[in-house]
């Protein structure tokens, strides 16, 4: 990023020690919806969350970021985050007592209820991310993500907290950061402001449970591909009725699963 | 990010003129896996992928990455993208003309294969983008990806391309640059000597079709919790044997469509 990070309106940067006065600071009143992020990595936020939509949210004050550097919870001089995994094997594993430390400072305020503030371990065993989910989050008063490096996570530490596991798709990463990012870009859109006129999340793909039917727009031939003509009618029911039926199409070819769960839905 | 967008080893930023000259420019030699990116946010690049792993091997020249400012291409002195969608609706959609002309530029020296070089629209009306995918990709000599912003892209582009239209998964993002980057870092920790003993990419969820064991480490004891004592036991049968156990059961309790799809390649 060429955006070096600074303290914009709505962007702090957690620098937890273990000295007791800092670990009790005050924080913020917190009135837009809030993310907190224990990550190895804090200096990958804003990231692209940085740039265009979200990014001008962000510094309006619309939501807000805040990381929790997981370095200084470290064990000893080396401020050590990991371990080898307990019965052999690759990779390290992040330990339970570093993580809990974290854990404990990022909840610090934040509502013990899980739906109104869910705190979520980034993770391919977790439950997948929808856009049903997101709508949930941007509903909540703030959400806490924890990225994982390495191999793992230990166990105990997601058991004790009841940390839920989400998955962003059925692939690894090297970290969730970046995970993190496509879930709050996802969250963030949906909150009141942010996305103005820029787009619609009414007809968008999800949102009634179909892909979403294909776009055009100038000039209205290009390479001997004219716009549909329905397009160019001015007839608002056809353009809609059409819509519809290419997004049904499209959804029945490419995501049978989508479809049948559609389908299922509707009154016979 | 903090760290500034450099010239490193690997990384290019292609800006491309009307000129023919710069057009024409040679390339210089690709024998690492490439990748190419067409995005109004140049700027978003390489991101999280400069940090940890995906960094390093950037500066290492593993893989590399070049961007393509789509802005440059628009027309008129505002050298204007996109235009509102036919037929009316909220948004504006990307011209079919202007992206025409990045894509030409982007694939330039790239094989016409599309199994060496994928061409791929980031969008949530596409096909889920998975670890096989990832793999795939790892394979192949390098990949363009094509991030949309906005309400969506001209059709007609897609087609006379030939593109293909992948998902990051089903939620709707405010653009296709945390979707490139996610994919990418799935690929690049997949080409040889990236991970390092970092992560082992053998015993991974997806990589058998399960999700993953759970994982422990030190101390042996934490919170009333003991890590369980078969991974402290030594022998490494019967750890194996536990894990795959674990594995099949976080399947199947979380995953039921792993599941099914696991259970169904299985021999009786």
């Amino acid at each position: 990023m060429s955006v070096p990070p600074r303290r914009a309106a709505g962007r702090l940067a957690a620098t937890p020690s273990l000295a007791p006065r800092d670990l009790s600071r005050p924080r913020p009143p917190a009135m837009a919806w809030q993310v907190r992020i224990i990550t190895l990595f804090p200096e990958a936020f804003p990231g692209v969350l940085g740039l265009s939509l979200t990014g001008r949210a962000l510094k309006e004050g619309r939501w807000g970021l805040e990381t929790v550097d997981l370095r200084p919870f470290g064990i000893g001089k080396h401020r050590n985050v990991d371990d080898t995994p307990a019965g052999g094997g690759a990779g390290m594993v992040l330990r339970a007592d570093v993580l809990d430390r974290a854990i404990d400072t990022a909840q610090r305020g934040a509502p013990a209820d899980r739906d109104a503030w869910p705190l979520v371990y980034l993770s391919p065993r977790g439950r997948p991310f929808t856009q049903a989910m997101a709508r949930d989050w941007s509903r909540a008063k703030g959400v806490t993500l924890l990225c994982g490096r390495f191999e793992g996570v230990d166990q105990r530490v997601l058991d004790h907290h009841a940390v839920e596991e989400v998955s962003l798709g059925d692939f690894v990463l090297t970290g969730g950061e970046l995970a993190a990012q496509a879930m709050i870009d996802a969250t963030v859109r949906l909150l009141p402001d942010v996305l103005g006129n820029a787009a619609s999340t009414e007809e968008e793909s999800f949102s009634a449970g179909l892909l979403e039917h294909p776009h055009y727009t100038k000039p209205a031939e290009w390479r001997d591909q004219p716009i549909p003509p329905v397009l160019l009618s001015g007839n608002h029911a056809e353009i809609a009725r059409w819509r519809q039926q290419q997004a049904e199409a499209v959804t029945q070819a490419r995501r049978p699963d989508l479809w049948a769960a559609w389908t299922d839905g509707q009154p016979d």
